[in-house]
């Protein structure tokens, strides 16, 4: 069918929208959406199923807008279109407490799929969408059941093809063929400082064409709606590689100021409204206008999409007449419930046990448990061997053609590209059907700072296996040995960060990053080995903090993690023998899980009346919070055998009893000594 | 002349060297430097000048090692041609204190011209260095003067290839059209994981294309000398654009492990080093061998760069003479002195001055001082109009044929890249002749994180100017508002984050920034406007911390940064008003700079008595060091009109009444109640 007056209509429907919305808020970005108003028509209408009444059905097609500060075009489309967000959440845009926020919300807002809006995220969830459509797909789809189908589609702009987490992004899904992928550059040759000519004068296509992509471009954006349409069928066409359209468009189309940086970040002015919408044949006078055939059009494609997953649920019942148990599997994954008694597999340890590394441990809670966790998705950058997060008999998720593997192996290999790996994850969660986790080095979990921040705002249960997680790492010195990177993980809210000290802990980390289905965890694990703990066990040690040493006669409380648990314990004989001070030391593998717990029970873990030092081999920041001093490393390491450098800062028994006589002799005349846990007010949370 | 036996034998030379360091220290990669050692060769005594004796000389041929795990080979080099590195601390290689650690450090090991190791970032500190000398050049070359002409070479692997923070950086290399650039890239198809083929199929070269780079191809890199010659010749030659290097070459040359990952990051077995040098025509008994042919070879090589230099000198010398100003001024700058007075530009401000936000308070600054530091290269990751970084009469630094600036211009327009911009600020900082100061929003710091923290460590003066520091950004909502990002930083030794809370705490923040030769600043800036504190100066706030507001019979003491001092003072009339306590106020502006003053000035500040409460709209991490108790934001922000969300969050005068309040009554008993300034032990620095 040609298209006609009323698709013109409905494309100006969401300009006018998104005009009123940045209007009424005197804040947000007009221009994306006035520009990519055309193409967002074409491929909701024509191209894309979905159900608004259950944003959640699992073979949607997936949409990203990875420019995400164009948010008020994907709101629009989800009110037109009728998904539980109406025309007064789009007037409450910008607005406190809001389904509308400045930037696209994955938590809060029905049909947003991921949280975008920190340029090049988006796409790089996209990618981890297309995984987790591909793996999926070759896990459950069996001959006459094309259970999982669907496309995801991403808009993404300059600033994205700019960030380098796109490009790595970009270079992984051409390597991983996925042609379930399309993207839509949207190329209007404006960002925040003006023409792109000025920092900005590369190949695009040319670039993309490297990473293995099939590449296409439309020429009129604006106006030539058949040509979108040919584009992304043919996009659709080529199933070994991921497509991107580029779309030349006019940013801020129809303003007076179109194609200029002025309609990028700022409302449009009044008279430039009106003129607007007299251009488009809107009364210039009324705001937040729907014509009713729009409503009508966006309505019948909906209800299309309603009817084809209800078409759906009933191949899946079928489905399960025929594949019980994968019908069974697939319909508890999407609940996001681990398969019950799966705990029992976890390893547990004795103190008699062989000292192992914790990213050993953390290999053989894997290797236990990755039969029983089906969803469980393992990875690297490029960092297996170190990292040791692959399981023996683990197949590697690759393109067939490569030989390498197949799309439903469960390795990644995400090549030394971190901050795609953590964004991919975070989209591979996204799709519901897959648990994620991926290793690097501590120290460069940094390099995803970006995309780990983005799994904690948006809930995402990723789990980070970051070896290698202090000066303990040794040789490879202090470009390598994290110290401020527990501090701004700890400071970040919704993020689980545990520092096991054994195999109990190792394995109670794993418990709670696995069933913490709304929160992301960074494992810091060892290079070196640990011995295992007297008294931990995995009961004790998900609760974020416990006593690894009691003594009711104690002058002193040791407060650590990890690797200097096992010091701490050394040292509490040092402090006996040598200075006559009774010690506890308190293991505290997660401090955020500690939290969590009743204040009866911390205050039995760190009490009053007794003096608390922590130590911790990284920066002290935020250690205060849970003693009265703190024994740490606050500047960078040194490259050399490890058991020197711990020597070289003082790390030693010796060196903690030392500081413990210090702290017992500091707080003898201080009356009452309170815990740290005690508080004179409540956070707010 | 043609390459002979005893080109060889330098090769091979580097080669053992490499494997003994590797074996002595049990822990390294001898892969690298087995298969660059040709390149190697070639690049360093055909085409480098430089003078071992003096690595600081200024129009120096730069030489990156981006894969800096291959560092053995760059000590190797150093070694030979005669740099304050010896043969025992080749020995000493990973050693506790020694001057060849694991990866290559710029701040303590002669002739490393960066810090390398995290993948990605040598590359894009190399076109920093390119950067750097463009710059240099086109503000002093004179005819007849062609003072600074200097290549930057970099080496770098598969692995920086990957990284993100590379392709933005190769971006940017090629839109600045920057000629004096040749990088090598060492195609050994080998990475951690084992052939690159698992992750990295792309077509690197056809990418590189893309950013508008000449590109070669050696096919031979193992052997063929003659083609690396001929090939960075030929790079040499293109002057408008930077060029790559495509080097096939195997890695591990020579081992038995050659070309398979067996080599890339282990020593090699003893019967495998010693079929190696039985191959090299090396004594298998002996280790660390310098054939003495090579160190004359070298050594007559380096004796070339001393009379490079000298000649170089006199040529300074007489442009001394028709350009004095000109001379003055780069002499000045390469002892990184700033000019004298020059601080007397900074301005300063009157409680009764109208309120601005910090943001402009820096752009202020920019534009009293850029004439009289001319060193101060400005510039901003595509957020110029928000980041406030470019003073009115700035050129733009862009390559003179696109009509857009020049060499000489002094703005850079880094596009949407926040890591390359850090990265390229270090290779800028460290070229010798400029202080870059770049913007972003603060929270986008982060994606930088990887080369900011190479900035502390490397002890690069780069300014990062991080606007919209909080949920005072208001709309654009939590995607975009910091809450962890300043306790990250704060935990990262050898770094100032300022926060500002006016005008001359601004001022203050740059004084301290620019005379800083040492350390790297953030300075978080605000969005929203801010008025001028009564007691503020630029003396008092360049100790860090001081009082805003006494009372000699106060009751509690508040402690603050930035846009939330001026709540404080706000909050101490309710104080009074409402609930009968006296209340004093301490800004603090920088906590790493106050905690570098004498603990007499600290008590001062927060004396013993009286208790403590932070007030700070972030994370609380971190703040128990300065206070007995902490207001903060422990979750994420909210998307609405700033004042709203301040509301929301309760960063109230009375928000901050109330747990100001609770605070006293909380200490009332504690007796003696100390200040968080006293410690029990001095931190180990």
């Amino acid at each position: 069918m040609p298209y006609g007056k009323v698709d013109e209509l409905a494309i100006n429907t969401i300009r006018t929208l998104a005009v009123d919305a940045t209007f009424k808020a005197n804040s947000g970005h007009p221009g994306a959406p006035m520009g990519m108003a055309p193409v967002a028509h074409v491929l909701f209408n024509k191209f894309m199923t979905f159900n608004p009444k259950n944003p959640n059905w699992l073979n949607r097609d997936r949409f990203v807008l990875s420019n995400g500060h164009g948010c008020m075009l994907q709101y629009a489309l989800l009110h037109l279109f009728g998904y539980a967000l109406t025309i007064d959440d789009l007037k409450n845009f910008r607005q406190v407490d809001s389904i509308t926020p400045g930037h696209p919300e994955a938590h809060d807002t029905p049909g947003i799929e991921v949280t975008t809006g920190p340029l090049g995220q988006g796409f790089s969830n996209a990618v981890g969408l297309a995984v987790g459509q591909a793996h999926t797909a070759a896990v459950f789809n069996k001959p006459g059941f094309d259970l999982v189908n669907n496309y995801t589609y991403c808009f993404f702009g300059d600033g994205c093809a700019m960030e380098g987490i796109a490009s790595e992004a970009a270079s992984t899904a051409g390597h991983l063929q996925l042609g379930n992928l399309i993207c839509i550059y949207d190329d209007n040759h404006i960002s925040i400082d003006g023409d792109t000519k000025i920092a900005f004068t590369e190949d695009v296509m040319k670039r993309f064409e490297a990473y293995g992509w099939h590449t296409l471009w439309v020429k009129d954006g604006d106006n030539d709606l058949e040509a979108i349409e040919a584009a992304i069928a043919k996009a659709k066409e080529v199933k070994d590689k991921p497509s991107m359209i580029k779309l030349t468009t006019t940013i801020g189309f129809g303003s007076k100021l179109q194609g200029t940086g002025g309609v990028h970040g700022n409302p449009l002015k009044s008279d430039d409204i009106k003129q607007v919408k007299a251009k488009f044949g809107f009364d210039p006078e009324k705001t937040f206008v729907v014509p009713q055939e729009v409503y009508d059009m966006y309505h019948e494609h909906a209800s299309q999409g309603a009817a084809a997953e209800q078409e759906w649920n009933q191949l899946f019942e079928k489905y399960g007449k025929e594949y019980k148990d994968l019908h069974a599997d697939l319909t508890r994954r999407l609940t996001r419930d681990l398969p019950e008694g799966w705990q029992n597999k976890l390893p547990t340890y004795k103190p008699t046990d062989p000292a192992v590394a914790s990213r050993k441990l953390s290999e053989s809670v894997l290797e236990a448990i990755h039969d029983v966790i089906p969803e469980l998705v393992s990875g690297s950058a490029d960092l297996t061997g170190s990292n040791n997060t692959r399981w023996k008999k683990a197949v590697d998720f690759q393109p067939p053609s490569l030989g390498l593997g197949d799309y439903s192996g469960r390795y990644m290999r995400y090549g030394v590209r971190e901050h795609a790996m953590a964004a991919i994850m975070n989209g591979m969660s996204a799709y519901g059907t897959i648990i994620p986790a991926g290793g690097t080095f501590l120290n460069f979990v940094s390099y995803a700072a970006g995309a780990v921040r983005l799994s904690s705002l948006s809930h995402q249960r990723v789990i980070y296996i970051a070896t290698h997680d202090s000066i303990g790492l040794g040789e490879d010195g202090p470009t390598h040995q994290p110290v401020e990177t527990l501090a701004h993980f700890r400071a970040l809210p919704n993020m689980m960060v545990w520092r096991p000290a054994d195999g109990n802990e190792t394995s109670a980390a794993y418990y709670m990053a696995l069933t913490s289905k709304q929160t992301p965890s960074i494992l810091a694990l060892t290079r070196q080995n640990l011995p295992h703990l007297e008294c931990s066990t995995i009961e004790r040690a998900i609760k974020g903090g416990y006593v690894a040493h009691e003594d009711q006669e104690a002058g002193l409380t040791l407060v650590s993690t990890g690797s200097e648990v096992g010091l701490c314990l050394e040292a509490v004989k040092v402090l006996k023998e040598q200075h006559g001070i009774k010690t506890r030391v308190v293991s505290m593998p997660c401090v955020e899980v500690f939290d969590a717990q009743s204040k009866e029970y911390r205050l039995s873990v760190i009490p009053d009346g007794i003096p608390a030092m922590s130590v911790e081999v990284m920066s002290t920041l935020g250690w205060e919070k849970y003693s009265h001093e703190q024994f740490g490393l606050n500047r960078f390491g040194a490259s050399g055998p490890y058991k020197e450098v711990y020597k070289k800062f003082e790390f030693t028994p010796e060196g903690i009893a030392k500081r413990g006589v210090a702290t017992v002799e500091f707080y003898k005349d201080v009356k009452p000594l309170r815990s740290p846990i005690n508080r004179a007010f409540t956070q707010l949370i």
